[in-house]
């Protein structure tokens, strides 16, 4: 995209709404994302550091690496949220994954290791929707397969390390009938096709089975779709941590929610993680030198960040210790922002890497140690999680101690 | 509508596709429905006396009033049905209702009657839907009302006879789930939102609710949607007893079936039961004068067919002795024709009545006698459904003995 910076950029000025699409099933941009632009457009809000610090003193925990470093960074209600805990009202988390494919990337791992964290700093209980139905509608799979996918999916998320005495997890096509499918129709109900086809874009030759998917995801806000964890409660309130791309299902999930007599789901949204070729939008599965995945060795990590880490460096040594990277498009400072934790080792890596003393090579050296560990911490945990750990996350049963 | 029946019959020739409309949400046209258009349009079959016939020698039964009589008019594939009965392969029968009020009239009842004698000729099993969702989704009703709403017509229903040893009822809001919703998405990632408003006839202010509604009346068409019957048995062949306006649902269902690898359901339909008022669409629930409930008492059904019942007898006795009788459209004959089961009397009526020595009176006083009794009877049936037939009913079980 390099070469043509200058245009799109021009052309982004010009007409940004049609330049940069950003759905639950596409994220496209000529040139970076501008997510001022998606804010305003999407009408929610920014996270700003009085919040961060509210949450810092509310749950005496250094808030997490992806807050420090603006990775979650907008919101709607989250102050309500956090009005609520100081209260001593709790609330529930959600978030999910739609199981397209075997192996997880590193974007799929972002919302996962902040729900941990949340779940942790709040000790709440968390519900993790696993949208086996929405992979068999939008993708060439069969049902088995997306139930299949959705099963080793958990192992992965099982793998981020969520308390098995505050958590359920439940792929949609076991667990949709009973409460939740009511639910469903409650909004299903209250969503014209206009209306969808405004917020999600489909046409005519869509399938009805897309058209009657926003209802499963929307669901899940509502505390009552599941008696099993949340009879008695039903005025609970939710959060959803997810990138912004899933924005659109909650905003007609909170449209509907006052209506059926629901709080409007709070929502904490990330950006997206960008592809290791640049920053313009997400990364593709069809595109496996795009991602570092969790099933990555050791060697093709340091291949990929190598050969295909987009860097803000400059042509020649001479030219790079004159004007130093231009840390704004670098991927490797982008992925050590993500995923070093060290705040002092980060900002010393940006001094002296952006005034040229420190070079690309250093720097991908670095990136390439902390993902390396990154993925073998993971791949540790994920070999561990056995079958019948899966079986336990996605039982339906109560979780008694979900606010101890 | 008898003074602009003759503006009315030249609209429909040079119109009729305009003038009639049938959906099932919807009858109605200018004068009279005409059928025959009916099945022209719809693709369906005119079921011809050899496939009564037919019916009469396999079964060893005298074909049903509703047979001999033409209240079940039509089909699609009730051939290929009888072709596998005659190798020795059974089937299973699916109809269903949409509970959307309390009292049930006589148009209601006219499936299940017919149904009853299906599974008592053919000694199969039998699957009756209830779909709570959709009349929660069409109608103002909240999800409980509904939900008492298909708890009370199944018992409405059972009064009918049906064999518990081999029929399940279900309502959708407690059923759906499990590989029924599977099917259900089978179905709707192969029908586009384009072709769903070509049979159904959606508009963009309809609610998504609507749009994911077909497919929920589709899957019962499928051994695969109820494993604790057909487990094993999915290659099982299906027969839809319903009402004509319902032809749009398995119109879809039948264009999908073979690419999900199923049998095409077969159907055997029905006629419109006519409205008190004269047979111009069906009964209207909003009028309890356009109809007879099951609920009336004696004294309703007399003042009802007295008042009400449109006569085809002349304006005064002397022209009535002179000309006879229309009884094309004559209410009490048509009513006679659905229910006096005795084919001989019935001709003697229509002769008398026809040619002018009996009297419009006297044809409505049979009709009384005909109807009360028939009332009677469901009602004593109905007061003998306990709750807890209604569970045994709707129990999830096998049907051990279903092909008994």
């Amino acid at each position: 995209m390099a070469a043509t910076t200058s245009e799109s950029e021009k052309k982004q000025e010009e007409g940004a709404e049609a330049e940069q699409v950003v759905n639950p099933w596409e994220v496209s941009a000529k040139g970076k994302i501008d997510y001022d632009k998606l804010i305003d457009r999407f009408g929610c809000q920014r996270l700003d550091q009085s919040l961060i610090s509210r949450l810092h003193r509310l749950t005496s925990r250094l808030p997490h690496v992806f807050l420090r470093r603006g990775v979650f960074f907008a919101h709607r209600d989250f102050a309500d949220i956090l009005d609520a805990y100081e209260r001593g009202d709790k609330f529930y988390l959600y978030t999910g994954r739609g199981p397209s494919s075997e192996a997880l990337h590193l974007g799929h791992l972002i919302p996962f290791m902040f729900t941990k964290y949340l779940q942790d700093a709040f000790k709440v209980p968390l519900v993790i929707q696993l949208t086996d139905d929405e992979k068999f509608m939008w993708k060439n799979l069969t049902i088995e397969e997306s139930q299949r996918l959705a099963r080793e999916n958990a192992k992965d998320i099982i793998a981020c390390g969520f308390d098995i005495s505050k958590t359920f997890i439940f792929a949609d096509f076991s667990y949709v009938g009973g409460s939740f499918y009511k639910n469903m129709l409650e909004v299903a109900k209250r969503v014209t096709y206009n209306q969808a086809v405004g917020i999600f874009g489909f046409t005519g030759e869509d399938h009805i089975g897309k058209v009657s998917f926003p209802p499963v995801q929307a669901v899940p806000s509502f505390p009552s779709s599941f008696p099993h964890l949340f009879s008695g409660k039903e005025n609970l309130r939710c959060l959803i941590p997810c990138a912004i791309d899933q924005d659109p299902y909650f905003r007609m999930t909170r449209d509907v929610a006052p209506r059926i007599g629901c709080h409007k789901p709070a929502l904490i949204e990330s950006l997206f993680f960008p592809a290791l070729q640049g920053e313009t939008g997400k990364m593709s599965a069809s595109d496996p030198n795009s991602a570092i995945y969790v099933t990555d060795s050791a060697k093709d990590i340091k291949n990929k960040v190598n050969k295909h880490a987009f860097s803000g460096g400059q042509d020649s040594i001479e030219k790079h210790r004159q004007l130093g990277a231009n840390l704004e498009v670098d991927i490797p400072i982008k992925y050590l922002t993500f995923f070093l934790e060290d705040d002092v080792e980060l900002e010393h890596i940006k001094k002296e890497y952006g005034e040229g003393r420190m070079l690309t090579g250093e720097v991908k050296q670095r990136l390439v140690e902390v993902l390396t560990e990154l993925v073998e911490r993971h791949r540790r945990a994920r070999a561990s999680v056995t079958e019948e750990m899966v079986d336990a996350f996605m039982a339906i049963r109560p979780l008694p101690h979900m606010f101890d």
